[in-house]
C-alpha cells in the first residue's frame, strides 16, 4: 500500500515527516510512502537509511509549500504545484490509498473537498480525532473542519462518528452525544436544539443526549459531535492543562529536593500515564466525509506522531473507512431521508 | 456590608452554602448576609453557631426555589418567592450590596437582566471567572451569560473585561484577546472576525489578537473573551483534565507501593500546586453588566467556594465595580461610539 505524505507540512518540516515516514514503514511491512515536497530536504532527511526501508520511499518533487498563514481554499485553488495538493491529487487518482499532512488545516479541509471530493450524502467534512480518556476511547467531530454548522451539518458528523467507531474501533452502537454547555435539554442554542431533535428522531444512531467539557475526559461518550469552533477549544483546552500540569510538574520536581526523591519512586507510574496520555500516539485526524483516506497530524507532530498519523491512514484504508461510511449514509439517506 | 445569599442554590443547598457563609462571617468582620431559603432548613444549619457570628446572620424565608431544569426567565418571573429572585431584589432595593448563587445560571443571568437591570450601554451581560494560569490571573469572559454573540456583544465583554481587571486585580492596561480556533487572522468565523476588526479600532482597549485553548492556561492574556457557549467548554475542559488527572493520579497511587512511597516525599508539592489551582478558592463568578453586584458560585460549590464567591462580592461591592464598569463604558459610548 502506497501513503502520501506532505513532508513539508507542520512546525518541523522535513526533519520530523521523513523520520516519522521511516518509523511507520518499520513498523509496516506492507507500507510504502511517497514523500512529497523539497527533493534536496527529502533526500537529506532519507540518504542514511538502510536500503530495505529506502527502497520504500518514493520521492515526489514540489517547489510549493502552503504555509499556516495561508487562505484554505486559495491556496488550495492557486497553489497546484503545493506539497499538500500533489499528496491530495495521489488520493483522488488512487496513485495513493490514502494522505497525510500536519499542515495548514484549513488547507487540508479544503483540499479534502475541493480536490479528493465529498462523498455523496455530505454536507460539509468533520475533522475526528480519537481521544483517550479514563475508560474508553472517545471520538471527537468535528475538531476544527466546519466552524460554525447547521443542525444537519451536526447530525450527519453523528453519523460519520458513529459508522466510524463502529467500523475503525470496533465498538457496537457507540453512544453519541452533543457538546453543549450543560446537560439539561434546555441548555445550548437553537442550532444545538435542533440538532438534538434530529438526532433523537435518528435511526441507527445510540444518542445519549448533552456532554460537557468536564464529561469528555471521564469517557462519558464514544462519539463527541460539536461545531468546529468549540470542538477545537476542547481540544486545545485539553492539551493547554495538560501540558501546564506537566511543566508545572517539572518545575516544581526541578526545584525540590524531596520531590525529586519522590520523583525517583512514582517514575514507573508516570511512565504509564505518559503512554496512556501522550498525544503523539494519537496524532493522527481524520477527515471523514470525503472520498479518500485524508489523515491530519497536529501541527507540532514530531516523528512518532507522524508515524501514528501514517498507521491512521493505513488502517483506514485497509478496513476502507471510506466505503463503510459511504454505504452507512447511503443506506440513511435511503432508509430514512426524512429522518435527519 | 450585607451580601445577600441564596441558601437554596447549588447541588448542596443550605448544608453547604450555610457553612459557607458562616466561614465568610469569620473573615470578614464587617460582614453581615442574609440567608434567603427555606428558614427551618436554615435554622437547623446555623443553630449551633456562636453568638457574634450567629448575629450576622439574617434568615429571610422564602418557600420556592428555582431548580437547575426550570427554564431562567420563565422561572425568574413566575417564581417570584423564590430564593435567587427575593436575594436579587435585595440588591435592587439595596438593602444588600450584592448577591450570590450557586445556583440554576440561566436564572442568575436572566434575574440579573429582569430583576436587576442591565447597565445602560450593555446588551447583553457576561459572567466573568478569574482563572489561575501559569503567571497571573486570567478573566474569561463569557463563561455561559450569552450563548451565542454578535460582535458587538463580544467587544462589551472585552470592554467589561478590562475594567474588571484594571479596577478589582488592578492589572494596569490589561492585555485583551479573544477566544478563537487559530492565532492567525483568518481563523474564527464571521462575528469573531468581526469583533476582532471592532476590537483592533478600540480605544482604551489593549488588543492583542486571538488566543487558542491551549495559551489560556499558559497565561499569555489578561482578559479573554469568548461567546458563552464557547467560554463555557473551555472552562468545562479545563476542570475535567484537571479532575481527571488527579483522579488517575490517585488510582495509580492506590495501586503501587513504590508511587505511595514517591507520594510521601512529594506532598509538600502537591500540597502546594493544589493551593495554586483548587477552584474551591476561586468560586465567584461576577455577573457583569447588570445594575449590582451578582455573584454566580460553581453549582458544586462546597463551604469554602460559597464562601470565597461571598469574598468576591464583597471585594466587587467595597471596590464600587458597578460603577467602574458604568463609568467606563459611558465614557466609552461618549468618546468613541463609533469604535464600537
Amino acid at each position: 500500500m502506497i501513503l502520501a505524505l506532505d513532508a513539508m507540512g507542520g512546525d518541523h518540516g522535513p526533519s520530523e515527516n521523513c523520520p516519522g515516514a521511516v518509523e511507520a514503514c518499520r513498523t509496516y511491512s506492507d507500507l510504502e510512502i511517497a514523500l512529497v515536497g523539497d527533493s534536496k530536504a527529502i533526500e537529506e532527511q532519507i540518504s542514511s537509511v538502510d536500503k530495505g526501508i529506502r527502497s520504500r520511499l518514493h520521492v515526489v518533487h514540489s517547489d510549493e509549500v502552503i504555509s499556516m498563514d495561508d487562505l484554505p481554499a486559495k491556496a488550495i485553488r492557486s497553489m497546484r504545484r503545493s506539497s499538500l495538493r500533489l499528496a491530495m491529487e495521489m488520493v483522488r487518482s488512487k496513485e495513493a490509498a490514502g494522505c497525510v499532512s500536519a499542515g495548514n488545516t484549513g488547507a487540508i479541509v479544503a483540499g479534502g473537498v475541493l480536490v479528493v471530493g465529498r462523498i455523496s450524502g455530505i454536507d460539509r467534512p468533520g475533522l475526528g480525532v480519537v481521544l483517550p480518556t479514563l475508560n474508553r476511547p472517545t471520538f471527537v467531530i468535528d475538531v476544527g473542519a466546519t466552524i460554525r454548522c447547521k443542525p444537519l451539518n451536526l447530525s450527519q458528523f453523528a453519523v460519520m462518528g458513529s459508522l466510524y467507531m463502529k467500523h475503525m474501533v470496533e465498538v457496537d452502537e457507540p453512544d453519541v452525544r452533543l457538546l453543549s454547555n450543560g446537560s439539561e435539554e434546555i441548555k445550548g442554542d437553537e442550532v444545538i436544539s435542533a440538532a438534538r431533535e434530529q438526532l433523537q428522531k435518528a435511526p441507527h444512531i445510540n444518542f445519549g443526549g448533552y456532554v460537557e467539557g468536564n464529561g469528555v475526559p471521564f469517557g462519558v461518550a464514544d462519539v463527541v459531535v460539536s461545531d468546529g469552533f468549540s470542538g477545537n477549544v476542547m481540544l486545545k483546552s485539553f492539551e493547554g492543562i495538560g501540558e501546564l500540569a506537566l511543566k508545572i510538574f517539572k518545575d516544581e520536581v526541578d526545584h525540590s529536593l524531596l520531590a525529586k526523591a519522590g520523583l525517583l519512586f512514582m517514575l514507573p507510574m508516570l511512565k504509564r500515564l505518559q503512554n496512556r496520555f501522550d498525544y503523539q500516539r494519537y496524532g493522527g485526524t481524520p477527515l471523514l466525509g470525503v472520498n479518500g483516506a485524508v489523515i491530519k497530524a497536529h501541527g507540532r507532530s514530531k516523528a512518532p506522531a507522524i508515524a501514528s498519523a501514517l498507521s491512521v491512514a493505513r488502517d483506514f484504508a485497509i478496513k476502507d473507512g471510506v466505503e463503510k461510511i459511504k454505504r452507512g449514509i447511503g443506506e440513511l439517506l435511503l432508509e430514512k431521508k426524512e429522518a435527519l
